[in-house]
């Protein structure tokens, strides 16, 4: 076929597909024929606006690297994420919810002792995270796979200067005792833009958007038997909870971070300066 | 706010855009934002397949070189491109019609007198090119600026294998005479499948396509007071005219690339063995 005009193209590019062996690929792809090239024809954009997106989607790409996935953050900051998630995830009785990976994520972390520091020597303000893991009716998981990761006082990521921390910091991999429990040290984390010096960061501007997000602790929770849980728990009072620039805040997630006296901290260890203390009970889906 | 579900979170993102100063830049990321999370609506991705679109994307990205656009051949393919076109560029009576840029332009290419051959030694089957440049009206327009490039008879261009052409070659620019004419000696260029190694070749496999269009020479034509023409004239009887995997193919932009035996060539010079003759006369809308 030849001679398309703007209307008859769509159609012409969705019967190409009629080869397609996986009908869900050719599912995928009849959809998003359509509604990008919906989008086309409600924008109008002039050759130079096209060439524009083209430019922003190479910048975007040539951003990415092991540290840094720029397509994830403007997937999380047009609400693409969570939107994924609201479909995949919805919630339970006795589930706990679930909010968006982000891009600092690292696989396989660091296996730490119950109670061990994660700071790995950063400095800020100390902080003991306490909590459990459970199935919906409440029994204990034993033996589940908690990983957790952070940033620092100043908001960022061991990811994002390794060369200062020396190595993967504020990140680990604990497993769940015979009551499900598990608890750790460790400092407390600060709200912190996402990395906005990229393509994502260009774009927000422009929106006229801040690029901040609340402080939070970042929790991924596998079980034999139960769906994994990516899910963060917020720090209730940060200033950002109602702008989060990926839209990622539940009410459920959000957990005050316990300012405490020197004193027995509830590992039983004696602190002889302040620390903080952040509390939180996790559901599991069975699969 | 907090606590989107999948169908809040669109007016939740849009909402966040009261804030941009440009409202082009407002209007395109709310249409943009509605049409993606309408197809994610109806796609219902898993996390899985919305890992392998981030990845997707991010391999695009990072195939994108100064010699190699995977975003445009994505576009391209997704008749994207074509769509633009045909919002950008209306048919009009005198005025030649539009296609594709492609991957393979490159800025400034050399500059050469009229008649000289531009195939910088490639092996091929002698081709000459003439045509003109005139105002809607049929007025020939001097001094029009024609940039032009193609395949070799293996398909492939310059950029492509540039370790063996030893340089640019198949491209360059002229200049149009006082009667808006240029002519010049190159190679008969052959039907091609686009670069087909990278994400968007794994796609079209996916889809069930194949990779392949028609044998064209590409013309990007300007000149003062007239709109920007970006064109192809493509060879008559190509088996891939009517399944172009860029959809760029038009009946008014097909033409017979004649063979011709031994003899005297248009432009007056003697040949002793046989040559082909392309012939075309570009109209260009006033600006």
């Amino acid at each position: 076929m030849r001679n398309f005009d703007e209307i008859t193209i769509t159609n012409a590019v969705i019967e190409r597909l009629s080869g397609a062996s996986d009908a869900r690929i050719a599912d995928i792809s009849a959809s998003l024929i359509r509604h990008l090239h919906a989008f086309v024809r409600e924008v109008r954009p002039t050759i130079e606006e096209w060439e524009k997106g083209i430019a922003f989607l190479t910048d975007t790409g040539r951003m990415c690297s092991d540290t840094r996935q720029e397509f994830v953050l403007l997937s999380d900051t047009l609400g693409v994420s969570m939107l994924v998630d609201a479909i995949n995830h919805g919630a339970g009785e006795g589930v706990t919810e679930s909010t968006v990976l982000g891009p600092f994520y690292v696989e396989s972390p660091p296996e730490k002792a119950p109670g061990e520091d994660i700071s790995a020597g950063i400095e800020g303000e100390p902080l003991i995270v306490t909590g459990s893991v459970h199935a919906p009716d409440g029994t204990p998981i034993k033996g589940a796979t908690v990983d957790v990761w952070h940033s620092d006082g100043d908001g960022y990521y061991d990811v994002q200067h390794l060369e200062e921390t020396g190595g993967l910091a504020m990140r680990a991999r604990f497993s769940t005792d015979g009551e499900g429990k598990f608890r750790f040290w460790t400092i407390k984390p600060a709200a912190y833009p996402i990395p906005h010096d990229g393509p994502v960061g260009a774009m927000l501007e422009k929106q006229g958007r801040h690029p901040w997000r609340p402080a939070h602790v970042h929790f991924m929770i596998s079980a034999d038997g139960y769906q994994k849980l990516v899910t963060h728990v917020f720090a209730e009072g940060d200033q950002y909870l109602d702008s989060d620039v990926v839209f990622g805040v539940k009410d459920s997630l959000v957990r005050e971070f316990v300012a405490k006296p020197p004193g027995p901290a509830p590992d039983g260890l004696l602190r002889n300066s302040p620390f903080f203390h952040l509390h939180y009970d996790f559901g599991l889906h069975a699969s």
